[in-house]
């Protein structure tokens, strides 16, 4: 028996999200189904992030077990054969028979891309949100500011999410422009649900005047996810990567 | 009367192309549409380059004529509303009643996009086309000068296409690294059918090493599609923009 890990790139537009669910299709159906497929046993995956519906990956991380002598490493080829375009594993690799991708210290990096135009743009709309308010870029990164490092989160997690610590580490928290997108790009040792979705309902917030970027403190220390801004939709998301520390 | 310009922005991907035709739907057709449905009389744009199937656009140009009282500058909102989300109006404004988008001096800029990887990246799939192959860009680019000013580009033509002259100035091919992607960024008087497309298909041979740079002057010279490479595939072809002279 042998774990091995995939690196899992996808587009989460026609998905609900990772986690198998009854009601839709989902990127965690389509691997144990491929998988399944390819070794003819029935395999399951344990994946690093359950991303939301609509939410895109460039490097989400995924485990299974197989006792197949295939080489680890040309996996990955035989996966994608029978995958679905808009899911392609980047890499499939052997770790320890011990490894969890959720019991590892790990360092993830998302980005949030939204467009600014009058108009939205065709081609943008799948992997942006639109934005056609002007926005204070200097107001946002100064908010931005107020939200790296160890802080308690819960203002900024899904009011019910069900977690033991709402305590996170932001290493970083970057508003980047280029061109007409403006790119918000988080660093962290883990998210609360729909965390940086919230974080950026709130970071547009201000940069459209509503609030000031001082009020991010009180934010913090409130602990009430009614005192921050909206969760930004799911589209504009996407994980970049994860790092295992 | 008066006549109204129209900046047409879309995502190729669901189009059977620009031009109106009997199988499938075309973004043409979905502009008389939705101005039909507007103005209540029956309207037909006159556009400026008929893209094919698969080949998006950021600027693309249409005009078309009615009395309606409606301020030019408010249509472009108004369509918005009538069209489906991947087509939208960049910008309406009036022209003289005897402008035309094919009878006047302009300047073409399209895109093309390659994204290099071991694996396709699904949220890529769309607007690039995925190349695994190295690619010596340095070689690219020497290829790309000798095509650059005024030839005759017979050779990059799709056979059979009817035309009276195939000599175009082209005012810039670049070869631009992006990260992973390769982007070739071409700007001309005007293109022939699948000149862009051709032009790809044969660059990327040269990056391969199967053509050397100094070839293109022969094979603008044979005026014979069969002498360059294969068309590249349409998703990755972008049309930026129009500039009337």
């Amino acid at each position: 028996m042998k774990r091995v890990r995939l690196t899992v790139a996808y587009d989460g537009t026609n998905y609900h999200g990772w986690q198998i669910q009854d009601n839709g299709n989902t990127i965690e159906a389509e691997l144990n189904r491929a998988l399944s497929d390819l070794f003819e046993e029935k395999i399951e995956v344990i994946g690093a992030s359950r991303t939301d519906a609509g939410v895109h990956a460039l490097g989400n991380v995924a485990v299974f077990d197989t006792e197949s002598p295939m080489a680890s490493s040309k996996i990955s080829y035989a996966l994608n054969q029978r995958l679905p375009e808009d899911i392609r594993i980047q890499k499939s690799e052997e770790v320890p028979a011990d490894w969890h991708p959720r019991h590892c210290e790990s360092r993830k990096t998302y980005e949030y891309r939204i467009y600014r135009g009058a108009f939205p743009m065709p081609v943008k709309r799948l992997y942006s949100h639109f934005v056609y308010h002007p926005l204070d870029v200097e107001k946002m990164r100064e908010a931005a500011a107020y939200l790296e490092g160890k802080h308690d989160f819960k203002s900024f997690c899904q009011a019910g999410a069900q977690v033991e610590s709402t305590v996170r580490i932001l290493y970083l928290l970057l508003v980047e422009e280029q061109g007409a997108d403006l790119v918000i790009r988080v660093c962290g040792s883990g998210f609360l649900y729909n965390m940086v979705r919230i974080i950026v309902g709130t970071l547009l917030e201000v940069g459209q005047g509503k609030r000031d970027p001082e009020t991010m403190a009180e934010l913090l220390a409130a602990c009430d996810r009614s005192a921050a801004g909206p969760t930004a939709p799911a589209r504009g998301l996407t994980l970049i990567k994860y790092e295992f520390l």
